[in-house]
């Protein structure tokens, strides 16, 4: 009810502020006799971390989870998986410029209104520090689902965008260079811009794009539960984001319904695939692919005029160590709640079989 | 779990197949002492209705609600609501050509996959119809979260837009013309493009953009169920719909955070609204807005080629009476999910208050 | 949240009042492709319904279910199952003399204060009429269950008991007799009670036990949702429950370890069975038993003083089609309660394994 | 899902094993702004804890409770609170002697059967030191209800039973004894029962009886969330539990009804309370009181006969340091839960006024 879980097969309850003691979860519902690798779990939180590359926050934080429970000889044991990430370097003073001060489209004032309190270091509950926690339980569900391949990737940062279908890019590359971008040349691109960007102080929105392959026919429950549904209600619940399309997406609502049907192949896959994947909500065989809108970056190394609590407007300037783009961290974020919902669905269906 | 209900505090569990005896709800959690306003509720599945224009299809449904419960005197008493629709003007014979077949981009091959059984009449559970339900108890929310304004339109049919923004357009003209959009001269140019397409024996996509207004602040829950993340899988959750952007959507993608913040007025509102009324997953009291892309209908009156269950290629054309494009009558079904969610959590925000 | 749905995976919601339009529920999750005996579904629900014999009420009501989803050429398809029974036989003005008079030990006093409003006729929401619906929903989870056997019966009635251990019991016999005890000589000491009872216009509590036999390995989710603790809810929320205990139940309480504990055979079951086929919240294969107390009817044909809606002191005296004793109709339901926990926990457990 | 959520408004999601790196849980739906009295939390904690007196087990843990999340200057902030218990203590190698074997009465056999493994260590999940974490969230939940006085204490160890209705006993005097009975001589009994079983390696079973005052009048879900419902799962889903009653309980099933039925004064109240606070599910501002049963403890000192993983038949004899009679351990743990279950109905009710 109160929004900290998600899932209902494979569910992951999360806790933490950005500087409280820690951070952490619950996963329950992981099925017993998994063996885990716990070199990917950490793999994947190092491609979510901080100051790993020049064009992220320069914040260092180790973030190195800790399991607490549901874990015996590597294995699940089929009882919850407890885990936790302290907070090992919050600068807390870097925030005391602001515990009076609402910033502009941050959820400082939301907060304030709805609890009539709020943690206003580093954003608290709201800062997207808490998705680290969602990258250790996707990173377990992926491992649930071996078979399925998840790959997000940089499609656009700002006006450049990658000029390729998904199908001509080779996923491998992605991590080659640290914007993310399977593909090179638009990757050195992107790479400029956000430099250029942040030596203004400033910051730049851009879009992931995600492919799920292999992932099996049948997966996904109508009508209110579609499939596509709830990796919509998964991309957006990630911190700024501001819009998700599947298949065809909006290009699909200009489009005439004799060139956007996919006809049939004998063997039940279809000639095209701008359904995406999905059809009536329930998986087809086919890939999946979505595209996900992630917001500019609110805190910006400008000046700004905002409010304080007595309403009065105060000139206040970002500080702190923050991104210019999201985009390339919250890669390893959107394939971790694309696994999630994929792990939480596959348990469902096995339950109807 | 199995994916028919929506909403934890005003919930809706909602039964029925396009062709079977009748569809039908279970609205729990209405809270009690709400007098009912029965012709607004049927006002609303009128909208929703087939045959209501010449631009949608020529079925003739009466589509006439009975309440079954939860209702003494014309008021709620705080137990369920269980409601039905009969479905009177089935021509099941319509559909006996599509028993064997899989419909392009329908949810036939899907649901045949998932279930091992499907009802093939007219779609069955996969069908449209089942929105009849959510318009119902959409008619009731709004009843309940009366001083909210809810405003469905649509803002493109294929390429023909609105070119203006909403805050410019007059919410009364929506019910103006036949294909709901409050702009008149985009509305002529909608609509003739509609009936075009249809006399191609075509179908068209298009978008419907939504505004909620004197929302109260507060409502939202993070960070899962952030309110915009409810509202991305109620609209996903409709028939035909393929992407949902709320706020700068997609735009904002290419946008600087100098120029994407909304700063403060020394009351609280922005000057700006490109966070789309939400910060944090919380409302701020500022207009929420959001677009919804319908891709166009599958059935069209042309020949395709498909494959049956045998898995060889059979040519089909559509029969029955089928919508040349969705947005006129998803306006209501749009307004009735917006309703859902937001009754959900000002039910929920009644709690922690 | 509202309390009208029972279950996750084989969940069913109920909704109706007494005399209302009709009584009904939707069971979402029942999996595809269980061919329905409808008969067996009818006759459950005969052996609920008034009217069946002298120690019953004899209101006539024929309560015959009508299916509306769900259900294609007589199989499950995997979609919701919606049904109604139309309430017939209401005597409404049967009840006008406590429009406005609170029944002692009934609900009226709590629904008027809960909801500021209460459908006063025949106990509205309260009645146990409601139980109906459950027994329809039992009856199709009895069937996905086919090989688990069910069987509840009286066993006292007031002071009445049957002196026998349940293994000594033969289950064929409890509908041998209308009090649906299976030792016949204490089915006619129970008889001759209730008539006796009835005479004096008076009502008599008394006890069901139930076991559950052929119950598979590992059914319950420690270590909240533990099998016994959701079978105990499932009792205690059918009307005029007190208490529940299983295996040694509250006699378990006076004993030592050294003779409570079961000790192992060789091959897993045990010698003794005081753990009631459960342990640690899971089923170990053993029969499940457990015993359910029914208050007595608080309905009865004396005068009594009580209090109006102004906090008047009236006098009252029952009126309608009262049962002198509910537990002979209560056998159905507390099968059909037992059958919904079952089959819940069952579609659970595949989704592990 | 899979069982280790309790609650949907004030929801408890608990992990850990008895021998792993830690025990916690995370508290979602906790209303901001409650300051918390943490000494108030430690001091129930301490109530539950090993080692307190001569009559529990002997183990010596700390329990104590570090916050992780969700609380800022001492208050809650409307986030999740995270909370952990280290597990300090722990002998592992006093289970080595059952890795192989399948203690009777246990959940040894049940887990290995459903899961496949299972954390053998001081019996893993399955063992009562979860419930701590029950402690923790309760004795908050405690804080939030304020007005409402929760009284649990041992009411029978075998067969030594109060002979006082609760109403004239002082709950003052509870903690005044080792065995908290509030009536002294009682007490002395239990003592001296308890040390004469323990001296025989044995244990021995009880009663704990709970009085909750001060509800108010409106709590509960009808039909199948009747607030005894929940009452009596919450009590059932502690370790041992055999069995729940409330109000007239067992007694009432051999009662006529016109001696069971409450008989209203004026002013709403009524003249006896057999119904047990509890009518139709919801609270009438009654006192509600309940008994529930608990087994005697599986783990003797004594010699048995058990079989091991190959089936093959081996002696066994308790080892580690056990509880002779759980029941003055388990007072906090029934408190605890009743608290659990007030929060969830009382924040429930506050959203449908």
């Amino acid at each position: 009810m109160a929004g900290n879980s998600f899932g209902n097969c494979f569910k992951l309850t999360t806790f933490g502020e950005s500087h409280g003691v820690a951070i952490g979860g619950v996963i329950d519902g992981c099925p017993a006799g998994l063996t885990l690798d716990f070199d990917a779990i950490q793999s994947e939180l190092n491609r979510r971390k901080p100051g790993q590359s020049e064009i992220v926050t320069q914040r260092k934080e180790p973030d190195t989870v800790e399991f607490l429970s549901g874990i015996f000889d590597n294995q699940t044991t089929g009882t919850p998986i407890g885990f936790m990430i302290k907070n090992a370097n919050q600068k807390s003073k870097d925030y005391s410029h602001i515990k009076e001060v609402y910033r502009p489209s941050h959820a400082d004032f939301t907060y304030e209104k709805k609890y009539g309190i709020r943690d206003y270091r580093g954003g608290g509950r709201s800062s997207a520090r808490e998705t680290a926690c969602r990258v250790v339980a996707g990173a377990i569900a992926k491992q649930l689902l071996k078979d399925i391949k998840i790959n997000a990737f940089t499609s656009s940062v700002g006006d450049i965008f990658i000029d390729k279908p998904y199908q001509e890019l080779d996923f491998s590359k992605t991590e080659s260079n640290i914007v993310r971008c399977p593909d090179q040349a638009s990757a050195e691109k992107m790479i400029a811009k956000i430099k250029a960007i942040r030596k203004e102080g400033d910051t730049i929105g851009g879009t992931v794009t995600c492919v799920l392959k292999n992932v099996p026919i049948g997966l996904g429950e109508p009508v209110f539960d579609k499939l596509h549904a709830e990796l919509g209600k998964a991309m957006l619940s990630i911190n700024a984001v501001k819009g998700f399309e599947y298949g065809s997406g909006f290009c699909g609502a200009r489009m005439k319904g004799s060139a956007h049907n996919d006809l049939f192949n004998e063997d039940g896959t279809t000639k095209t695939n701008l359904s995406g994947g999905i059809q009536g909500g329930i998986s087809n065989g086919m890939d999946i692919y979505f595209r996900v809108a992630f917001k500019p970056v609110a805190t910006i190394m400008q000046k700004q005029n905002t409010i304080n609590k007595d309403g009065k407007i105060v000139e206040m300037q970002g500080k702190g160590r923050h991104d210019p783009c999201v985009v390339p961290r919250a890669i390893p974020i959107v394939e971790a709640m694309a696994a999630l919902v994929l792990a939480d669905y596959y348990l469902l269906n096995k339950m109807y079989n």
